[in-house]
């Protein structure tokens, strides 16, 4: 398997245009084609308020095949209400005038402000230049027209061999908000040209989702617009059901990929931190504990100060509502031992801890030293610009 | 009952001074002794990381009976294994030194950074001036010396008649990080005069705990050295037994206050919000969403840009896991009505909110319109200041 710095899959072209949802004039609408009817699986948020795309594309993803998807940045279409679902609705007609395909084989996905109605109006006249400039080389300009607050375009292309033949797969998300466990103002689109069905995609679509997207945090906050989609065009020479390990490896690396430049590309992101726990007495306790102390201030704006405080990480441990002996654990930042059966060790671990804290990536791993469970969680710092990103967004 | 310009409280006094914890030379020793023995009651932090003082004072307590409190800020003697609790009981032998009274009735607490072991020569040589400087007035020095980001000292008190005779309740806090419902860094210590035994003083805590401190947040993260004490001296004419109401309703004043104050001052506040949830299908719905609307930090950056992202409230309610209908949901900002069945309102709607949201103290009303499940939780906003206070803490 290796990685791909070009992305392209067979079947499918992408293209990106500014047709001014944002006022900045930047690009705002972007569209994935399949040349051929394409499989498709999905994963949606799980917010109670769901967006009218995420509502719309819940129901067309029902018949499992897909020829187009549409996505716009700028404009969130949710708490939209009738309105919101019917400007989804129309967008997916626009596109199977333009495309020649079934509307109801349009899937749509917005991002942006909440509360904001959709302006079809600027997607309609947009339409004939997007579907004319669409380009098996075109997932860098789709990648860069779902950007919200992102700072760069995220694409992530594998490709892999089986018996002599290879296939395919290339992601492009976009964050970077609302990101947490759980799904976020994240926007993923996945396509391959290997050959599966929709029941074949979901399998391998949702462990890939809980591996990546699923551990992550950038403000604990989850999205009404969540949306992951996988879609199969068949045009490799290979088929899914006889390599399904590999297949699995290869989307679960473009997930990886992508979830790491969301995490990393974070709002006023400028640490990317792995909470790595070990000896908990069951992984889900040592899933809650790194979870907890993935989205707690306190140490977020340690790790932004570059402060190797200990003592924050093993309050937020103790807070997670799962057992614990403070008086056995280690603490390890890379592979420097700060605390040893609960008690911090001396200055010179400090100042180590502290050269470690200076690395743009690091991990924080903490041994419970109870039992065998463990998980790891990406998690990041809390800086001023995260706070300026979001007291400034809609002004 | 009325509220009292000058804390004092029949039988006892406190006292604070610098005793060279803090390296700033800041009072950093606060101690309130009772000239009597008092009936006492404590509330203690749920992490299951516990400071040493917390330890030692959950055995010192079990007896009922407390004559004097020591309290030191610049160091939580926590984490710091056996040492730690070897150092608070030294502590507590001290001040029986110094004050002629057992030292199992003495109770401590700390707060300030997590690993540092307490200097108990410190507190040892500056226990003798500061039994001399103990007095009725000496609540404010007190409070004092127990802050550690606090901007201003917390002190409240209130006076109230019972068939023609009055009795006392005095309490002095600190906050300001690591707060949260199911308490926080906060050390609160509340002296009557009333007359109470330790089961009706537990009676009466547990409650007001509950709809005060349990009630606030800053940051999300509690803390490990969290302590509320109730210690009554029996020298007013009044028994609590006879007037349960009265005495609940004055120690939930107090505490009602405090933790108005602590959000106050809490790291960085500029806004004082209340989540004012109703509607809900059940009060426990209720609580649930208002808790994760509190705690969001899009929400938190928004009230800090004057934003009226009522998109954020929505979104965060809607992951707080419980039933909601985005469609019938209404928003107020104080007066304002922002959102009516999901949908926002008119622009004129969203420039008097932004109104509201300029003043330094606001509600935020979601009415759910389900049931009739209600709670409220007082939050504030997370400004760079946040961020600058815990990024710089320890340097």
């Amino acid at each position: 398997m290796k990685t791909l710095e070009k992305a392209s899959c067979q079947g499918f072209s992408a293209a990106g245009t500014a047709c001014g949802l944002k006022k900045n004039g930047k690009p705002d609408l972007g569209m994935i084609f399949c040349s051929v009817p394409a499989s498709v699986a999905g994963v949606f948020t799980r917010n109670k308020v769901q967006a009218a795309p995420v509502l719309l594309d819940k129901k067309n993803i029902s018949s499992g095949v897909c020829r187009a998807v549409v996505a716009n940045s700028g404009c969130a279409n949710c708490c939209t209400g009738k309105r919101g679902v019917d400007d989804a609705v129309e967008t997916t007609r626009l596109a199977s005038g333009n495309l020649g395909v079934d509307a109801e084989n349009v899937l749509v996905a917005s991002t942006g402000v909440i509360g904001k109605t959709l302006d079809v109006e600027k997607i309609r006249n947009a339409f004939p230049r997007l579907v004319d400039s669409l380009s098996p080389d075109g997932f860098g300009a789709f990648a860069q027209a779902i950007m919200t607050t992102d700072n760069v375009p995220k694409v992530s292309a594998v490709q892999a061999e089986f018996e002599g033949q290879t296939f395919n797969v290339v992601g492009a998300a976009k964050g970077a908000g609302m990101i947490r466990p759980d799904m976020a103002t994240m926007l993923c689109f996945i396509c391959t040209d290997i050959q599966a069905n929709p029941n074949t995609l979901k399998r391998v679509l949702r462990p890939a989702v809980d591996a990546s997207f699923n551990r992550i945090t950038i403000d604990g906050d989850t999205s009404t617009n969540d949306t992951v989609l996988l879609m199969a065009s068949g045009l490799s020479q290979v088929a899914a059901n006889r390599c399904m390990d590999l297949f699995q490896q290869a989307v679960d690396k473009v997930c990886l990929d992508l979830a790491h430049m969301l995490v990393k590309d974070g709002e006023g992101v400028n640490k990317v931190v792995t909470i790595d726990i070990q000896g908990a007495d069951s992984d889900q306790d040592a899933r809650r504990i790194a979870d907890v102390i993935a989205h707690s201030p306190l140490v977020k704006t340690a790790f932004f100060g570059e402060d190797a405080n200990w003592g924050r990480l093993l309050a937020a441990a103790g807070r997670a509502g799962v057992p614990l002996d403070p008086y056995v654990v280690d603490i390890f930042f890379n592979e420097v031992q700060m605390v040893k059966d609960g008690m911090g060790l001396d200055m010179e671990a400090e100042a180590m801890a502290t050269e470690v804290m200076k690395l743009p990536e690091f991990t924080v791993k903490i041994d419970l030293k109870m039992g065998k469970g463990q998980a790891s969680v990406l998690t990041c710092d809390l800086s001023y610009d995260y706070v300026k990103i979001n007291a400034d967004y809609r002004s």
